[in-house]
């Protein structure tokens, strides 16, 4: 790749420049650089701004900041842990910041919390360094595997009951999380009634990204949503989510966009009112994004063809 | 002042630092430079982007690019435009670009929309270079005044039904468009049942100015919401709207919060599940700025005292 963190830092800010968002970029001031090095897989910079806290970059893309990192890994997480009746088992593909399997802990019916993260780096340098987001390693519920996230759920068929992938942008390591075998794969992986949850990228620019990934999503899985929050360190200052639902024999699938009444969570984002909310697309996106198979379960079996 | 945009422009790329959003800085490429001048009151700059397009720029700070503009336009028009059951007799206070003016006009019952508008360079600069959003003024119902919204208020008692202030930042000439003076004064320049709608700043960054000016808010309306919507040039994405309702009478005042169910506008960005969502915060937002009078109408009086 040859993209080195540090060298985005000029006159005391660093820039975030990238394909994915020509012609813009948020640059933020930087107080002090913890760390700066490479690992097999890509280049890791972590440094404190006075606004936002410590800040952790990956081949020059701001991933998470101490100020705002719980309006993206409180939703990821919460949008199908909620939205499942009973989650036990839970996957998270990437996520080696730990921000997310976090949030997955906060639920009671989980026993068991499988993260599979390709770079060992990022869980080592999260753990020195964003002690807040790391704050679930230690959980006996936590089995961390440093691995290919699409391999692993190839041997482990109908095994978990939500998917988390907590992924990078579709360029560099996290590309094949893009990719329609990816979720082929997360459909398999999941139980009867299983919930994955996928970043989806920012309507605001990718829209061109995003329609083909539902389209895929919705070759697998016969309910597929979009959600976003608001993320004001990501690239347009938004991020979404990709809510795939399989369906349990029978019964239909469940829908993500709204939790059972019963949930009454109030977390720094996270509420109820606000699952719901996420769902509600401008007019735009939503045009953009809907399409055949789009909330409309279809009963008794979990693959539905695009007409 | 002091500032001049044509200086932010370093290497090809404008960057937007503020002392409203210390730490952070949006950076826009720039392609053109097509107006750089100052008015009597600020700076103005215009240039294009690849991806956003034609960018207004007001002592250094991004106003509107043509491709999000919507996003900021629709909501602050359409959430008391909706809401209200029959708005007659609209003000704009500020809003020089004319992208509000645009909107309000597509509202059939609106027979009279005035902008009141403190700077005549502004009005000029986007006739000339913003076209989309000049769009109205050579509509039949507009009347372009300038002068200063405050002082044109106090002598236009109970003469609107909405009013709506689409204001730069609270540094500079709209200082006095966030005190509480100037809340009491669109009270009285509303009709009974009126609806007003107010730039409120973004709760990432401005939470500490938001809870004032909410608080100045309930001393003279009984109902007072906040919303946001998503605007990417925006520091950090986002930008919250102040909307107040005066009461009619007797009868408790409109509730700005949801549109009346016969509306069916699907727009740009607005619809009225957008409209209803806008209103739906964040955790840490909402416990912030909800407090006493926060929606619970005080029917029959058009002011309550906080406790």
């Amino acid at each position: 790749m040859g993209i080195c963190g540090k060298d985005l830092i000029k006159d005391g800010w660093f820039s975030e420049r990238g394909a994915l968002w020509p012609g813009q970029a948020m640059s933020l001031e930087v107080t002090e650089v913890l760390y700066s090095g490479r690992s097999d897989f890509q280049d890791l910079l972590v440094f404190t701004n006075p606004t936002y806290g410590t800040v952790l970059v990956l081949d020059g893309v701001i991933q998470v900041t101490t100020r705002d990192e719980f309006a993206y890994q409180e939703m990821i997480a919460h949008l199908p842990l909620y939205a499942h009746p009973n989650p036990v088992d839970v996957l998270v593909i990437g996520g080696g910041d730990g921000g997310v399997l976090r949030e997955v802990l906060k639920h009671p019916s989980v026993r068991r919390a499988v993260l599979v993260e390709i770079d060992a780096a990022v869980v080592e340098v999260s753990k020195r360094f964003l002690p807040a987001l790391a704050a679930g390693y230690d959980d006996p519920r936590v089995e961390v595997i440093i691995a290919d996230g699409a391999a692993y759920m190839e041997d482990h068929a109908n095994a978990y009951d939500v998917i988390i992938t907590d992924s990078s942008d579709p360029i560099g390591p996290a590309e094949v999380l893009f990719q329609p075998p990816f979720y082929a794969a997360m459909a398999r992986c999941l139980r009867a009634g299983g919930l994955a949850c996928c970043q989806g990228e920012c309507m605001w620019l990718h829209l061109g990204l995003i329609r083909p990934l539902l389209t895929a999503c919705r070759r697998v899985f016969p309910t597929v949503g979009y959600a976003y929050t608001a993320v004001p360190t990501y690239p347009s200052g938004q991020i979404g989510f990709v809510v795939c639902a399989k369906a349990a024999g029978a019964t239909p699938a469940v829908s993500a966009r709204s939790p059972p009444p019963d949930v009454q969570a109030r977390l720094q984002y996270y509420s109820p009112a606000v699952h719901r909310a996420a769902f509600v697309l401008p007019e735009f996106a939503r045009r953009a994004v809907e399409g055949e198979g789009e909330e409309t379960p279809a009963a008794g079996g979990d693959k539905k063809e695009d007409p």
